[in-house]
């Protein structure tokens, strides 16, 4: 076999090739008894006294590496961040694996340092440690960024993405689709304009908010393979299944024409700073008002709740249901 | 400017772009005073408690990514537990970012993976979490991966790369230049063949065995660079010099054949199984036997002592000195 585009995509697709390839040859896969390769979450916690440290790890290979609202340096520190958050942890230090084509500009990287710099600041993560590498320009396009962030919960606090119990309401953090519309309308050759830009933004203060409120059951930024994939990893994992109302789902005006344009599904499509969670119902509302607050989360809704079916349904606003379907693959190629 | 090969290359000119561009750029540099970025170390920790967590990064680019002795999983796996290792703590978790080329043959992913797992299981390391990105054929040459790696000290057994004092004596583990040598040997178009086979494998055990015995003041693998890089490195951060002896820096035959047809120095090329320490002067013979007692440090050697000059000055077998110097780039290019 060969490794397809849609082998990096985030979708049924990848998660094969994980399976077979990956799990099946990895014996050892977590320390003491934490969450590790084993159960696919968005990061790996490590037991340590009355604390647990989470890890977590992207290669970002975005194209292109500057988009509208954003750049790959942005898109390297809050990625990473954010998935350390969704497993509970408050992110502190990110490490920083760079490998760069020959003949890149320095102009051009000191621009994505910067951005990576601004990055941290505002996710109040620190870059204490990287790495360099250079390849000849006709083996790599541009640069790619693998960033691993390090964070630190206490015992009890860590909230992994297999835990949604039925009668759980589900939010949302924001509007869906934005990420990978605003890149796909931005690539040459698409031949429309919108002034969408990429959602990326850190999203700990949103989850902070809401664990200081208590009753988050499960957690996932919905990147590649948008909602479509988060919502449907959260509830098979749990064994459960979800109704969702299509009309508090926000998705922007421009990202709906967009979509339709390009013939694309915004739920299936990367988000990099939104959250979906599973919270307990008599704490949903406080819940969301306190995420509403943050700079972040003013447009966030319950969007449905859990249900002891086995799929995800999707309730139209003219009452019709259908399932939703983890995808695929990601319909936007190289998002993040 | 534009970044060269030189840019990666593990010697003067990378250190350059890495203070001139990124070290600038980035403001919260570690966590709780932990040593971080301005350090500049094998990586970096976190202080915790009475511990303190070790994380060092490293992307992997060789070419070929199968070469004799181990191939780019094997590599990363390695590679990355050996910086955790040189900070004095144990290796625990890696985090596992791959970026694969499109057309790459799931047979060759997989013996990739099974290497990963059985350096895993050779280091006592789970491997707990990761990602898997895939660029277009064109855009990428095989694969890269950015190994991310975890360990745990208690506080006061870190070991930094500035601590040496005059005085001190230098132990490398094992002979140089293996991994370099055998690479280029094993490159095709340039005529001879050799049995020579990378060094690669996890320096845990003889570190583990001096940590033991106390005294080990500062280490580090060297690899890109050679011993010469790390030798310089170790000096110049500490503010002393050293005198190092041509006559016990254990050189495999073949090394110095290939070394001599092809013009390199054998000293400023890659190892990815020694280590270099410098430790405690009355300790240096009873370190030296626990590390000679293990796997991977049968030729261990004291090579050398630290001195109160600001370089490193090494004599000949015939009684010259010369100043050994730190090398703009490893000669040998890709070649981690
Ligand atoms: N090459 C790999 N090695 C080990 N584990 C992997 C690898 N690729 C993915 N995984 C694991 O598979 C799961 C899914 O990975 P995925 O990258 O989709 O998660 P994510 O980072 O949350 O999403 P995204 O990458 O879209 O931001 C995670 O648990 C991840 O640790
Ligand atoms: N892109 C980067 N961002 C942040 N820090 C970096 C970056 N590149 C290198 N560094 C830092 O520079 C120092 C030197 O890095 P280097 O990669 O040479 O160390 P190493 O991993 O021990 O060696 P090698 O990569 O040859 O195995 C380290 O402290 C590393 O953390
Ligand atoms: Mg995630
Ligand atoms: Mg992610
Ligand atoms: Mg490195
Ligand atoms: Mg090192
Ligand atoms: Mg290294
Ligand atoms: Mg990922």
């Amino acid at each position: 076999m060969k490794i397809s585009m849609a082998h990096g995509a985030g979708g049924e697709i990848m998660q094969g090739l994980i399976s077979d390839i990956i799990l099946s040859n990895i014996k050892n896969k977590n320390v003491n008894g934490g969450i590790g390769l084993g159960e696919l979450d968005d990061g790996a916690t490590i037991p340590f006294g009355e604390y647990e440290i989470v890890i977590s790890t992207d290669s970002h290979t975005v194209d292109p590496i500057f988009f509208p609202g954003g750049d790959i340096g942005k898109l390297s520190i809050t990625g990473t961040v954010n998935d350390v958050s969704v497993m509970g942890a408050k992110p502190l230090a990110i490490a920083n694996a760079m490998v760069i084509s020959e003949g890149f500009t320095s102009e051009e990287f000191e621009k994505i340092i910067k951005s990576m710099g601004e990055a941290c600041t505002e996710a109040g993560v620190a870059l204490v440690t990287g790495d360099t590498k250079v390849m000849e320009k006709d083996k790599l396009d541009k640069i790619v960024i693998s960033t691993t962030g390090i964070g630190i919960a206490k015992k009890g606090e860590i909230t992994s993405d297999a835990s949604l119990e039925v009668g759980n309401k589900i939010i949302l953090t924001g509007s869906v689709g934005d990420h990978g519309i605003a890149l796909m309308s931005y690539r040459e050759g698409f031949g429309f304009e919108t002034d969408l830009k990429s959602d990326v933004a850190p999203v700990w203060e949103m989850i902070e908010k809401a664990l200081e409120i208590g009753g988050v059951n499960a957690m996932k930024d919905p990147t590649r393979g948008g909602i479509a994939n988060a919502l449907n990893e959260l509830a098979s994992k749990s064994g459960v299944g979800m109704m969702v109302y299509e009309d508090k789902i926000p998705v922007k005006e421009q990202v709906i024409a967009a979509s339709e344009m390009l013939g694309i599904d915004p739920y299936e499509v990367a988000n990099e700073g939104k959250v979906v969670m599973g919270v307990e119902a008599d704490k949903a509302e406080e819940i969301l008002e306190a995420i509403r607050s943050t700079k972040y989360g003013k447009d966030a809704q319950i969007i449905g709740e859990v249900t002891d079916d086995k799929h995800v349904i999707i309730e139209t606003s003219l009452g019709g249901k259908r399932i939703l379907e983890a995808p695929i693959a990601d319909p936007v190629p190289r998002v993040c």
